[in-house]
């Protein structure tokens, strides 16, 4: 069986597994203050092109929502997101457990725009009693969305200024960054979001990593005792060089957009593979998950030798699934997988 | 430069990341519900001599405590804990982050007793109005403590005791839980600690792995939807195998007793050590971490080639520091700590 | 200006006020446990038809409701919710300041239906992760609803008996309850609501007093230790007796009712009114607050009289107000409103 | 039977009564926003000499703690309390419940001393990872104590210098604020109070309201956004005017400063003869609570007629009492008392 139904269902990138290896037997100190942590940090900051940015590591990405957000916001503040954001929908309230509302906001392509934000903040303000109602504080979107889509450059900017002139906080999950700022519609660099970001994350779990997240800070107020915020809320990974050295092998020599790279290209195998024989999808996305609309029987062929997530049922014939590809999609699976597409009846 | 500060400067034991090369290209599900974590359930629930508990794993052990405690407490209750447990002290207040109170007992040696809980609970019911007062919900100790200290099986069976007949479930930390049970001077094993507590875990990061915490839920209300818990503090890892192959690779042929062991048997040598040099101990322990007090000029030298914990400042004179040995320390470097120990003068 | 915006304009029934002065300068115990509150305990029990359920007397509605969703849930629980719901709109996010996440659904006129609970917890079980959401823990319902509205019996009874099936315990807000239950539209009583719900909470605040809200628990489960979460929240009047002489007041020859059924009466007079008038509603509602559309022309002319909440703009040219009546609207009020309403133009 | 046993066991005073009355029919707006508590908030301003302070009005003294802290602490900072702080102990965990740790400081009378905050923050500083431990965010301290002791103006401006140099909030809990302003023993004055604290409570639960708390905040950035705390906690009364109407009337001509000094002459004439009797004191109280150790056969005798809180059995023969005065207290049952006192034996 074959598994595109995430990305994260392998280990680490071999050179990364190298690493771990040479370095085991060392002693270094915990906590994220090791050399380790110090390079990646270094090459992180080099590859955003901002050497003032803070950078920290935690295990994974809802720990990481959680640690920011709630290190973010004012009491009564809560955070907008659109409706199929992660951390309104796939976190078990981890958010709402550190007392705070998700502000969710309609969306069909899994993106929110300036003039929604602007709206919920005007909304707000036209209030009567506004302290009755929880107060937006920050924005959160992620870069892919939950569906695989991407912000182009306008739309972020556009966003960006709005959370500026708002003051609302920016904050960008990146969980799969890569797969978004690869994406042949992205438009999008790393310094780009560093400028437009307050706040955001590059994901190692599905991009190469055993597992991580690596946090940068861009706003200088939001920069303030986040480690005691790590800490707070259990992220502090005792050894935490492992995630040093994790970031700075991906940092080093341009690997992560490498792999990032990889998973997109064959993901876009696939997708003009479903295009060309006419199957239709959820929604249209140009990173590495791709949600088409199978009928009952090609979905039943498929699933012989594929494992993929089951998304939605679309109608009594029909259902969306979710194909991944990663850094880790070997080609010549891709390749069995688009051979046996092709050869799908209706 | 040679470190006994801590029992986390290395990475894992070699068997560990042996298995992880070996399966890293595997594909399996996410979240803990793969081969690998079954298999790490089976063979703990057979070291623990019961096949009824339920066994997750957890990255690390702030995270694994409030974890436990958030899922046990009711909202108006509040842990029992020894002043220095922790909980209390160091984990920047996670736990009140879920809302409640740690109820610190005062303990010279960072154990609690069971005449301590009785009287804990009883004072409380005496109250005329207890509920202007936190509630004792549960307990929670630390095998071994803080300061290394450990539990014997009769101290255990009593607070056991109480805790049943006042429907308090006991919560035993166990994140050096190896080093613990391989103290000569402890009595417990694990299938008696199975017997005594409702829930414990046992701490891989201090004992051979990478990281992970295997949580051993005994009591039965407690099972219930524990998972849920997990996601909601951020402590589900995706790569959840992660934690399985290393938890797995602990619990065969005994390898988390025999590396546990190895770290006592390092620390008795440079306990007896101290003793015979006449240096005193801010307290005995009779596990792998040694609290001696010595000179400043005793702590200078040998500040020179080794780096220890600076516990606690005794007097102008003289500095209580903590020696810690691991799975991971060399025999070599034990022989030349002892060596420079002999060597001292006042 | 006559204010008809809310139902909380003044301050309380003449008899309370009475109650208040008589015993003044009695001296009783605090937190509730005096002998005005005990009576009102056993009127509120009469009432409810029901002696075994224990009555608690907490200050507002905000509070109320936090206290019971917060003593209810287990943590990784949410509430379902209409989307209009008090919790999940005007609180402030006081339940997610609790750790609880609003589960809110989808509701035209500010009710749920049974088939809508069902679906969601159905939904939340087909899940294949579903401890990666929030877990659906309990029901909160308003009668009446914000808007007005009121459940019939056999949709409360529907409801009720799938929160029984599913394990949901029912909380009803009865902020205003006796506008409900006095409503022509309502064929509920007091006995029947405590027989279908497993808590909830007559309002005093809007119906009489000069606060305070009276909590019925009925499922045995719920009782336990509810004092603790009142003190917990802050909801633990020093001075409690000020609640029991005014629930006893009310609670004596049927005076909450009679009240209650005073701003009906009112009420349906105005409503009647814009019938005649052909102004539309926003919602049909027949309990006190009634919701028409007006003309910009029409709501100038009026508000140089009388004070209306501004409800949505429904387009350029029309407004929909709210108009509150309660037990303490002037007929003669009403009178001189139902005039000006009948001489209004376009 | 005559109460001495707390501070609350009457109404309000007549006055205040008187004012309800009157205005028991007008209709005003809701949620302190009317004219009863603009006045209010005019006086207090007035009273504390200084014209730029807000001033909010909440219920009860919990509900107000827990408010003003939440609102003032960064989520990973706790507030530094003596041991015997109401927060600490008689709150059933209300400030853990919005997820801060109260920092407990050991105090034998009640009060902390600049030197002891001075030396919490400078240990946390000289930790080696502060950031594993809660961070002091603020200074909680009560005037008079929990145990009837005062500040003098030299102690407390010399923790004002302290808080500032720290940039700790210094909140004064002031629910018996009357009592200690008028104690003899204080030489602290309204507007020196304000001058020193951040943020402090002027109570009226027991110095003469039903209930209310006048929350008066100095400091500027936490004058933002109070109104939205003051909701998410429950403690936005919806008939305001309540508040104001008995804050407005407690600071009219001095009717505040009036009933508390009577309080503290009736107390002072019962420490007097309490002295002159040769009984001791379990801490030396210059406010309305007095703790007079009593044997067991003069409590015997004197519980008969009164009714004391107990306090703290001393020894086998002998318990410490608590004998509150308040605004409410009769001469004539001093007189009783006093009389009842001179008449007791061994």
């Amino acid at each position: 069986m074959i598994q595109f139904q995430c990305d994260y269902s392998e280990g680490a990138h071999p050179l990364i597994m190298q690493r771990l290896m040479e370095t085991n037997m060392e002693q270094t100190v915990g906590y994220g203050e090791d050399e380790y942590c110090d390079e990646a940090r270094r090459l992180i900051r080099q590859a955003c092109d901002n050497s003032e940015v803070d950078v920290h590591f935690l295990v994974g990405g809802t720990q990481t929502n959680t640690t920011v957000i709630a290190h973010t916001l004012r009491p009564y503040q809560g955070v907008l997101c659109a409706v199929s954001g992660h951390i309104n929908v796939h976190e078990t309230g981890a958010i709402e457990a550190t007392g705070h509302k998700v502000l969710a906001i309609d969306s069909a392509d899994g993106k929110l725009t300036a003039a929604q934000i602007e709206e919920a903040v005007e909304a707000h303000r036209r209030e009567d009693g506004p302290e009755h109602m929880v107060q937006p504080g920050m924005v959160y979107i992620s870069l892919p969305t939950e569906v695989g889509t991407v912000y182009t450059r306008s739309e972020l900017e556009a966003i960006s200024a709005v959370c500026r002139r708002e003051r609302l906080p920016l904050f960008v999950d990146g969980a799969r960054l890569g797969y978004g700022l690869c994406s042949p519609e992205c438009d999008i660099t790393l310094p780009l979001l560093t400028r437009l970001a307050d706040v955001f994350y590059i994901g190692g779990t599905k991009v190469g990593a055993l597992f991580g997240e690596a946090v940068v800070i861009v706003d200088k107020e939001l920069k303030r005792d986040f480690r005691y915020s790590i800490k707070r809320h259990g992220g502090m990974l005792a050894k935490g060089r492992l995630l040093g050295l994790q970031f700075a092998t991906l940092f080093t020599d341009g690997l992560y957009t490498k792999i990032a790279q990889h998973a997109i290209d064959e993901a876009m195998r696939i997708k003009a593979t479903l295009q060309a024989k006419g199957i239709g999808f959820l929604i249209d996305s140009p990173t590495n998950q791709q949600f088409p609309i199978l009928s009952n029987a090609q979905l039943k062929t498929l699933e012989e030798r594929y494992r993929f997530s089951i998304w939605q049922q679309v109608d009594a014939e029909h259902t969306a699934v979710r194909i991944c590809t990663s850094w880790a999609t070997k080609s010549e699976n891709v390749d069995r997988l688009i051979e046996d597409i092709r050869a799908l009846t209706r």
